[in-house]
């Protein structure tokens, strides 16, 4: 797999009053996402509600992506519980022209999933899927967290291609470089680190802010790669509240909600997902004011 | 709904070596099972490992399940994270004859399943569903926790007839009578409370140990009702470690391990779980035969 | 040590306004809860504030609950973070008249905190204490929770007699019971189950809800024993609503307003715990008054 | 305050194999610990096993580390779980000639100690203090994260002259930086994530390698500053594991080995502190000799 360099969006699913995907708004998202300078996208990420999704629906949202992205990477998220339901998916993403397969940790039986447990399925995986496979680590959604111990081992597997790591454990991160063969891409999951991976040597980030703020994402990467420092350092500071924001506080609804202000067709959630209330939604406009976005 | 009496396994689903699951061995230990005086059988709770199952092999379980268990109860766990897919699984359960749903709280978004998430999702649930349907809270696997606010207004759903708590917190089951609506079937989840909740006033339990244990569970419940407290105490007491060791230290490998060796066709797990390793095996028989049960 | 029975409070400690310990209203409370069937009083518990109290303040209670308990049983908190003043502490309370000393779980450095440490800690105390040696578990506050395998042994020490469980954890409390050796006093730290304890054979409860609530926490006891079972699970389920407000949900401060509201002479909470606000006071009463107290 | 640049060990108290403190050995690493650029001493943070120590021991060791500091900042732990006690340790300490007072978090009754309760003690505490008052923010220990917001406020207090945050969460720091005052002193509290908090522009860390890896922490911040980014990464990366085992794998016992190894007298834990086992002795050797320090 050859190196990532550059910002992948987790792009969202919009969905219609009635619940329905709403497959003619992802296109006009991808359409927009295409005038900016990113990596790639990953479709079928935790920002996509993808625990909401059928196949059906899965399989759609990967062709159009594969069919929209230009000459860009695709990735494609394709963790379930089962390692052999896993594997399936994924290989049915690859017959539809995804690059690589981002894999979630399973995580329901989480006191279970010990060092054997995830090795021997991400090992069956790799061995198995026709793409490289990357692993998905987001204890925020999963509460299974991967030992460095296990990312060392799976980085040294022949189509095991790297790893989004969405803890925004800095240390972690340096834990994970430490252990893991060359050439393998280690991307920081979640923008609320995305400047100090930078400076750690990472090159690539896949994160939900890239939904509404593609070229401040990108502007904070080209910014530390030509030396600019401190005007990296500012906007990374701008951009924080408004990625925690639509992360932590406020998860996908809120994401949604700012990239419909910011110009996207971001759509209703799918239920039990709740949209913002309404002094949710004062409180994050408050924020996209005061980072000068709105 | 009727009042719920008796004890409940949440059954295993045995696999083959090579994955597929093994229904004649299903039907054969639900013949067995039909030997105890148990009320009902739940298919698809989480000993099932239902996580790792497709719809196909759900609906082939919970048809097999109908079949195979006379006149008694059936309960099908038909909770999935979306609302739509929820409903649709449940009404397919209700078509092969399921006499209610057992409805996980979903919990990818686990901080957004706030009480108006909850509501909505099981109200929608409840409104459309063929057959009754009861709440299932499990935190150990899903980290959301019903609130008691929430309990109490669902119990008051014309179509929601109870719930599964298997927190193992007696406080949690007492704040839950309090709240519930009277003919609310408040169920424990879990054999590490089964006396005391008897004590409690309730009258159902479904129970992770009532797969291999099955008459102990029962004589449980008759040894408090028929006012033998002491013996009760004692058999509950026996029974502690072992279905300490079936659930919280080895989980679904131990309580197929325990289960095999009393008798029953348990099987593989299915990956990623992983098969005890032959010294927990050791330390489940030691367990086992302290308590006289090999 | 002999075998406790009944209710023992865990008695707050009233401040001036200026933040002084009020002695002669902690006097007036001991005066009334006299009047009681209590078993015994705690001084310097959790409900004590005892954490914001000087040696010299401990040691005055200590007098003064001696000298005002007549013949009852008094427990003295005196555990700190170090094995040696904790001894210390233990021998003047001793020398002062305390009958037992209830010794806290180290917890700072809460995860070095193991079994050995554990161990060691309380073998090296009970052999140096001039009286008995009760443990005291309360991870609510310590984040330590000791494991059965330390009470299995501690219990065989034969200057350690008893210990006080304040998880709520119901089959924690039945591990215990199981390991520990004939003669232990093992006693339920919290009224969310002083029932259900009762039915499992426990004879003593210290807990917070006895500071403002003594003579119904005595009764649930008495109904229970009397074979009145429905009676004591009506009063205790009418309790337990009071019992969260004035643990959990409001901790001290809430115990300190409904103690004053029913006729106590609780003070003011030392600095930094801050006292209720008036949302929360409103709430409070609402929750006594509905438990038909005020 | 003025600007803290440069690095602080929190330095570790050696005892004898009686318990008591050895304050020859204290002096003798003091000397030692001279002989490098370091900014200042923190003498009583939690390295030091002040939760163990008592006020005289406290006091004696803040006289002799004033003494042997020579011109260097010396910052003296004086948090307690009251505001009155801190205040008085606070002023005891300055009147002893600490230059300011690192204040934890109080954490006893945790879901207590909200926004409120938080602001009134650091704000008392600034108010009465003699000496600049720094707060000390470790959830590892306390169970306590200061909120920004609180932090915020407060670097606005003309006697709060900054704080150590020890999560180790960069997001947080960035946040810390985000809402605080000019001139408030942030320092990180974790060699951990040394190296990205000076890409943030932080000058001041207070980390516990410090004591057994002084030149090598000083270095990190050296390189850095000089431009020397990828030597400055190398030995970050470098001295991480070592960091690791001496503080979340091993604590307190691990530092004192490792200094031992280095050449200090760290001498024994205080009980119920264990020493390190054989087993984990061996482990924290060999991962110093993979980071070539011995």
């Amino acid at each position: 797999m050859n190196q990532i360099i550059g910002v992948i969006p987790p792009v969202l699913t919009p969905f219609k009053a009635n619940g329905d995907v709403d497959y003619e708004a992802y296109c006009r998202n991808l359409a927009r996402w295409n005038q900016y300078p990113l990596a790639g996208y990953l479709v079928l990420g935790s920002n996509s509600e993808s625990a909401y999704l059928s196949e059906d629906e899965k399989l759609e949202l990967i062709s159009l992506t594969v069919e929209g992205a230009g000459s860009r990477l695709v990735l494609a998220g394709t963790g379930l519980e089962s390692t052999r339901h896993t594997i399936a998916l994924t290989n049915k993403a690859a017959h539809l022209g995804a690059h690589a397969a981002l894999v979630l940790t399973p995580c329901y039986y989480g006191n279970r999933m010990n060092e054997q447990a995830l090795m021997s399925h991400f090992t069956m995986i790799g061995e198995s899927a026709d793409i490289p496979v990357m692993m998905y680590n987001v204890p925020r959604f999963t509460h299974v967290n991967l030992p460095a111990s296990v990312v060392g081992h799976l980085s040294r597997h022949p189509n095991i291609g790297g790893m989004k790591d969405s803890t925004g454990d800095v240390a972690q991160l340096v834990s994970f470089q430490r252990v893991s063969q060359t050439g393998f891409n280690l991307m920081v999951g979640t923008a609320s680190v995305w400047y100090p991976a930078l400076t750690l040597g990472l090159t690539a980030g896949v994160m939900a802010l890239a939904n509404c703020c593609p070229q401040e994402c990108v502007d904070i990467q080209h910014l530390w790669q030509s030396g600019r420092t401190a005007d990296a350092q500012t906007l990374f500071r701008r951009m924080s509240p408004v990625n925690a924001a639509v992360t932590a506080t406020f998860g996908v609804a809120g994401l949604k909600y700012a990239a419909e202000l910011l110009g996207y067709s971001a759509g209703y959630t799918r239920s039990p997902l709740q949209p913002l209330t309404s002094e949710e939604q004062a409180s994050l406009r408050r924020i996209l004011s005061e980072a000068q976005l709105i």
